[in-house]
């Protein structure tokens, strides 16, 4: 198009936008929450128990104790993670809560007695704790990072993964990179899944980064696949095992995209040794996890086949608002371009709860306040980056699972409205 | 009784002890857990929720979110507390992770930004951060000192709780301390009740001991009498807000020994200022509480006139083991002597969960290894105190709620003979 015919099509596109906005729309694509109809393939476990509170080793999921998990739930987490039952434990309803206790702990206690903690290490090498972080990735990794005053160092994303060059290269080069956010699988939100190459070298940085670094492979979507013949993700616990670096990983998931999402159980695996000293540190902190919600989740999720079923189930529902959100970005942006670029680029996703769309250079901001304005919630700008600062100001993350299929199309075609609007706009100031 | 009656009373008491080691036994009277049939009192809540999953304001419990609790469990933790329902949280299933993430945001983060971490003011001051501890007191809150590298300092327990005049020197005299433990009714072990004045100066603490200074006031038995006509506790939230150190205190509660212990819901108090601090704390921490499992405690505790029911019925099963245990050390020890003094005293509760036993002094670790052999699991000695270490070496905690009425008699009947003989054994060997 000429400037003519940009300026034609922009004030084109400004009509559209004000009669959206006299509309006051009220959307939402901002958090990966599962909708209601979701949550409702797990309300036969309220009642589930039938009164029977005893687990299969007879002890009562009553009463106190237990900060290991319950022996079926051990089990089931193995099978979920990978791993042996002796290498896992299983928790309360937020893995997240796993996590902050496993960075706090390190950071402040060590992970192998207080010479270990990384504080320490710190402060006699005069510098800060810094923490590897694949971006874009997830919001509330970076914030524990952010809360603990732990410096993030962004990390490039491909097709295969984080960049490990890049990676190899870091820890090499700083003693004090202690640890790494991954989500391996169906990242959040780029949808990369981990190659098998990256996996392998993943598990094998602890020979590199020393004793004390430690990987948070938060496996948060292992199951929830959007297609039908899903990829693998090689398994990392195998691999460090082999490589001699299992103190180095810590493999998280949890129920939370399976049953209730604020009320299911969370599951870790990692070595004899990182276990123990987490149960050390967790029976100080906590009488011990909820072991009556545990067995509440055993009776009904019963074996990995019995999951994978009701995963289906996840995905009949979740499909079709994937569907109608690429549809609707297909329609509105495929083919379109501005000063010879495309108005912008999007993952479309085989697995998990987001589509990531790449908007022209520095327009992200604009887009998301553009939408906003219009009555479209969207993440905002910059938050799938540490500090919240996305150096290219070009991604948005979309997320489509808790809306209606109508409420996801009337919010995708403000957005697509509001891309092509801004880099329009945009074209014509420059 | 001269030497020579001694000698044969010691003989006599040995003989019995060897039948009863002959037996095998295995007895338990460490832990204060609620027994089969106070949990079978609960049962009804897994399946109460009836396929609605609805809080009383709409939200959906099922799904993320809500840091501060369901509404309808604020406002039943607001009369349990006593307190309106904004200043009150409403968290997971254990009240001592409440505890643990105020102590450990307090120390590295600070109560107000990072300006006043308890840390940082003792580096500055090249000390080391303390807490009182009124003593004997209860041991998970001494472990989360020791865990955090808190120095703990014991505090004097008398019939009206803790010595408000050695506590108010105490904190005079020394800015590092920064909190203390308080179990104000019905205190583990010694079941004391707190007097009004002792609750009264205690409000008035934060005047002293400085804007930074936290009392957790652990009220972890406030419904749990056992008896008719229970004491009042002062209302610390109305005598602090009054004294303008709101800020200074947090009120903490739970239902762990209300409905299934290992599965309930937590509660506390404390100013507004606070609560939004522990917000942003446990937002970073955790997903946020299980509202599901809130709900399901809203709707089978409904109000605190149905709580008060339901705890005459766990009274009703408690009181008769009270009676049991007691029953015994006035058959066992009323009346006896050796080199003058009696053969111990001991509490007699008016609710809570333990009766205090103090030996003569420096016998309690032997009479605690006595029992052992013979088949009595006792709280190990000194654990009533921080760092275990009871200076008079005569606290032995009892504990009859988990265990049968039978099995409560034989425990006791071990447990004065046990007495009896270590008392004799050491008058002789001296």
């Amino acid at each position: 198009m000429n400037q003519q015919q940009l300026q034609a099509r922009a004030q084109e596109l400004r009509q559209q936008y004000e009669s959206v906005f006299a509309q006051k729309l009220n959307l939402d694509l901002t958090r990966g929450k599962p909708c209601s109809e979701q949550l409702a393939l797990s309300d036969a476990l309220d009642g589930i128990l039938g009164n029977d509170y005893r687990c299969e080793d007879g002890t009562d999921s009553r009463n106190y104790g237990g900060i290991m998990g319950i022996p079926e739930a051990r089990r089931f987490a193995a099978a979920y993670l990978g791993t042996t039952p002796e290498r896992t434990m299983v928790g309360g309803n937020s893995s997240l809560q796993f996590m902050y206790q496993i960075v706090t702990s390190a950071l402040y206690h060590g992970v192998r007695g207080a010479a270990s903690a990384w504080s320490r290490e710190a402060a006699a090498a005069g510098g800060k704790v810094r923490f590897l972080c694949p971006s874009p990735g997830y919001d509330r990794h970076f914030a524990i990072c952010e809360a603990l005053d732990i410096e993030m160092i962004p990390v490039a994303m491909n097709d295969e993964g984080p960049d490990m060059d890049q990676i190899e290269a870091l820890v090499k080069a700083d003693p004090l990179i202690k640890g790494i956010w991954c989500v391996p699988k169906y990242a959040n939100p780029d949808g990369v899944v981990y190659s098998a190459a990256v996996v392998s070298r993943m598990a094998a940085l602890g020979k590199i980064a020393g004793a004390h670094f430690r990987i948070l492979w938060d496996n948060a979507y292992a199951e929830h696949h959007l297609v039908d013949n899903p990829p693998e993700l090689a398994n990392i616990l195998a691999l460090s095992e082999a490589a001699g670096t299992l103190d180095n990983v810590y493999v998280i998931g949890s129920t939370s995209k399976i049953t209730h999402a604020g009320a299911g159980i969370s599951f870790i695996a990692s070595s004899e040794a990182n276990l123990k000293s987490l149960a050390d540190q967790l029976i100080i902190a906590t009488i011990g996890p909820d072991k009556v919600n545990q067995l509440r989740h055993m009776r009904f999720l019963k074996d990995m086949p019995t999951l994978r079923e009701l995963m289906q189930q996840h995905r009949a529902i979740l499909q079709p608002k994937f569907e109608a959100l690429l549809r609707e970005l297909e329609a509105g942006l495929s083919g379109k371009q501005v000063n010879g670029a495309a108005l912008g680029e999007w993952t479309v996703p085989q697995g998990g709860y987001f589509v990531l769309f790449n908007t022209q250079p520095g327009l992200a901001d604009t887009v998301v306040k553009l939408t906003a304005a219009a009555g479209v919630k969207l993440t905002p700008a910059g938050s799938t980056w540490p500090y919240r600062k996305d150096p290219a100001n070009n991604n948005i993350r979309l997320a489509p699972s808790f809306p209606s299929l109508p409420e996801i199309s009337a919010a995708m075609k403000v957005f697509v409205l509001c891309v092509e609007l801004a880099s329009i706009e945009r074209a014509l100031a420059q």
